[in-house]
């Protein structure tokens, strides 16, 4: 005989997950209490920053992160980070205490009522046991659905007096051990069928994007395109959580704009273009055009059913992106006979002004930025600027918010930094942004994650006001954010902040941040506005 | 014609909805681009706090509060406070952004995919209309839903492009002038028979619950317990958002502890319980007993049919809380024979300790409160404290979340204070709460919204310490809580916040605070663990 709360414990253990985000509440206390030696609990003081942090470590360490909430409220308040990481894909075990099983039909105050529907549509299953003794059999059956293709979060309401229920093992220890895979090759027909297609393209594209990086399809994309001459576009940056192509490779021309017109006329000169790993495609502006020119053909790579359905054009091969290109690449070991496509230019420094373009701060990051660094990025109207300054161009060097909701950055670049300790995580912030989940500045002091922060700070919702002018519409209030001032809130959770202006200012308050072994916070006053380059 | 951008004004001119809480996003400009003149719009950092400030702005004001967020991670963002406010049950107009129409079916970037189920289950009613023309329609019914009894919120999403449509007056005309209610008295039999039931019983007893208050039934509560000499117990803390029978007056007997076990002692030296306005009961820790004693019966007065299936004891008359209290006070003239309860001690000062006991702080804030002023309370270790020290008496004056969930009291006592502009509000913060909501402070600077806060800092969540000790559980991660500075990060925001110890210095703080016309913050070093009186 073993308890649940020990048949569970076996069961994180088995899988790797012996890190624990959350934020407690009473009806999680018997799970939590004791905690194993072999375990850590990184505790946010939000729940919004609790999932972000555990979406960062899940997308950068490539396997399940677990976040523990509390009952009604706690996931309620998570709702909102639980949409960004359906949003990125990001494996997630959520689960939830809930009051004792004899309060629930009383509705005993914290109980959770409906709480299977409390974090839907976002997420993948959603269960609540209806004995004790099936809870490790649910939280292994929530693993496998957060992790099986397209993963996502996927979410487990535990009555608190189950935790210290025996059990016996037929109830846990066949279902515990079990593997399960999604990961798999389209059929070598279809593969021989995209050869051929490909090789009889005039002038042929490939579109990169999410999905290549969090597959592991780097490498294969990039000899893909070496062989074959491919000029390279990513993907709209809206729904990019990671970037799927070294940006700084000489095949790669830019990002796509976000928008059915503008793309239609970028795609217009290719013949065939290959999207892999994205969504065809995260528009989001509505300016209007044909979704693509006449003689443009389109084929898209993913491993995201509802992604193939959806798309309004092309067609749609559902496997494994990195399998995909990898089998692709095989079977394209033959040079065309076109060149290959004119190396982009290096990016240009953006004019003087007073506050400095949010380029010149992204140059300056990019100059101090050790190598192997990480960007987690929350800034709406420097995000083009950012990629285009860094060019990042490693593998899980870049993490951004797909869905758009704010409150993402911040912790994740906390859950990034765990997971990847020997890289150098910066975040980039708007000062807006920074506010969704500004309490993650005490978790990043409290358990000393070196993180650097870098908030652009310019005054307003300017990402807004761009929408407003491309939509003439004026007067919307709410668009202006005087007086923020992140550097002193950080200071206040205790990660010391400076606030600069000026390039030669930025550059020594970079280089002193990256210098120090903790945590460090540096906000510099730029001018409003969109900034693509 | 008009658009249904003017439908949808007019609408709320004319329900009196003038002031618009909320955090926009590109899908909400349209609507809120221009604000005509005689609309208001209050920012908030992060939904949660948007929701808050309409959470407390419904409550002190009476009427419908309308939040407007952005699709679908900004209401998800919202979904905890959401939670709150429908265990509050404040009215709530719950407004969202939507991707265009033509942009759903594709699921272009920021496209609420499943809308209605975002906010579920914690709206009373969800909805996106399938025309534009519906949308004053939808409004409409949403504002209505909410109010009627047991009022709560509701939602519409609305597609970005709805707002500039042309519609005709058939669509919206009739529809916005409507008025619907639902307030009832329970039929004149019961009455009677009630009337009889407490005229026999020999030792009857009131358990007041928040729903008298929001009822506008505390004069009629007052006249029928001086009237029958009745004692007063307040239903339990945890569910209780407001007061419902002012608290220094000598028939009050003091606060039900949330637990079966000594509700059922407490209430067993009385043979008839009436609880009026309040669930039966919001139980909370695990404390096993009878229910109720042989020999005691119970009657519940509820406006809220949930209340009245759900209870496990007892016998339910469901109508307005206010009216029936009134009709039976009017059917309950006649003194009884009995004398009048023994009138409650005042309140004990607490023994002197370093750091001090909240009641101690709480003794001080009592002190200095004005006159009419209202208290919105975050503490949860410090809740009957509080209550025992200040014992307020007047309608309107203590705001809780009833739900349990963190995050409520900040913002809210904003909404309370804009609702409320003639009576001083203090919000009495854990320092553990406050982060749930810690933008609101912007909020509080930005708009000057003159609430005064206060902090009590132990260093823990206490309340969850005390909680494993009742488990007896031990190693439970996340409940320490250092160097959190509320002060700082307050004085970050514009709230001018200073950090005291001992009462003499908290005295001076809190006439210091009450002396300034904007929002201040005191935060004082309390003792940790639970405080009852």
């Amino acid at each position: 005989m073993t308890t649940v709360r020990d048949a569970a414990f076996e069961l994180f253990r088995e899988r790797g997950m012996t890190t624990i985000f959350g934020n407690p509440g009473s009806t999680e206390l018997p799970m939590l209490g004791p905690l194993p030696d072999d375990f850590r609990y990184v505790l946010g003081l939000h729940e919004g920053v609790a999932v972000g942090m555990a979406d960062g470590y899940a997308q950068a360490s490539g396997s399940v992160a677990h976040v523990n909430l509390h009952t009604a409220p706690g996931v309620g308040n998570g709702v909102g980070a639980i949409f960004n990481a359906k949003a990125n894909k990001a494996p997630l075990l959520v689960t939830a205490g809930q009051q004792i099983r004899s309060f629930v039909t009383m509705q005993a105050n914290l109980t959770n009522r409906d709480a299977v529907d409390v974090p839907k549509p976002f997420v993948k299953w959603s269960h609540e046991p209806p004995r004790a003794a099936d809870v490790p059999f649910a939280l292994a059956q929530a693993i496998h659905h957060a992790s099986l293709s397209p993963s996502g979060p996927a979410f487990v309401s535990i009555p608190m007096d189950d935790w210290l229920q025996e059990i016996e093992p037929i109830d846990y220890a066949r279902q515990i051990s079990r593997t399960v895979t999604s990961r798999s090759e389209p059929d070598a027909a279809q593969i021989a069928a995209l050869a051929a297609r490909l090789r009889s393209a005039r002038n042929p594209v490939l579109v990169a994007g999410p999905n290549i990086d969090a597959s592991g399809g780097w490498d294969a994309a990039v000899e893909l395109v070496e062989s074959q001459r491919l000029p390279v576009w990513a993907s709209p940056a809206t729904g990019g959580n990671r970037i799927g192509f070294p940006e700084g490779h000489p095949a790669f021309q830019g990002i796509l704009l976000p928008a059915v017109g503008p793309i239609g006329l970028t795609l217009a000169e290719y013949d065939l273009v290959l999207v892999a790993g994205s969504s065809v495609f995260p528009y989001y502006p509505n300016i209007p055009g044909d979704f693509l020119a006449a003689g443009t053909e389109l084929v898209m790579i993913t491993s995201d059913p509802d992604e193939a359905a959806r798309a309004p054009i092309g067609d749609a091969i559902v496997a494994d992106v990195a399998l995909t290109l990898r089998a692709l690449a095989n079977a394209m070991t033959d040079p065309p006979t076109r060149d290959a496509p004119p190396a982009r230019e290096p990016a240009e420094a953006a004019p003087e002004s007073d506050p400095m373009s949010p380029s010149t701060a992204c140059a300056s990051l990019a100059a101090a930025l050790p190598q192997d660094g990480i960007v987690v990025l929350e800034s709406a109207t420097s995000t083009n600027a950012l990629r285009n300054q860094l060019r990042p161009s490693a593998p899980g060097s870049y993490y951004f918010a797909a869905g758009g909701g704010l409150g993402f950055g911040l912790p994740a670049s906390l859950g990034v930094q765990l997971a990847q300790p020997d890289r150098q995580v910066v975040c980039v912030l708007g000062e807006g942004a920074a506010q969704y989940a500004i309490t993650a500045f005490w978790t990043a002091a409290a358990y000393d994650i070196p993180v650097k922060f870098l908030v652009l700070r310019n005054g307003e919702y300017s990402i807004l006001k761009w929408f407003a002018t491309m939509e003439n519409l004026t007067g919307a209030p709410g668009l202006d954010l005087p007086s923020l001032d992140v550097a002193a809130t950080a200071s206040s959770y205790g990660v010391p902040g400076v606030s600069v202006s000026g390039r030669g200012e930025l550059d020594a308050a970079l280089a002193d941040a990256f210098a120090e072994s903790g945590p460090r916070l540096v906000q510099v006053e730029v001018a409003a506005g969109m900034t693509l380059a």
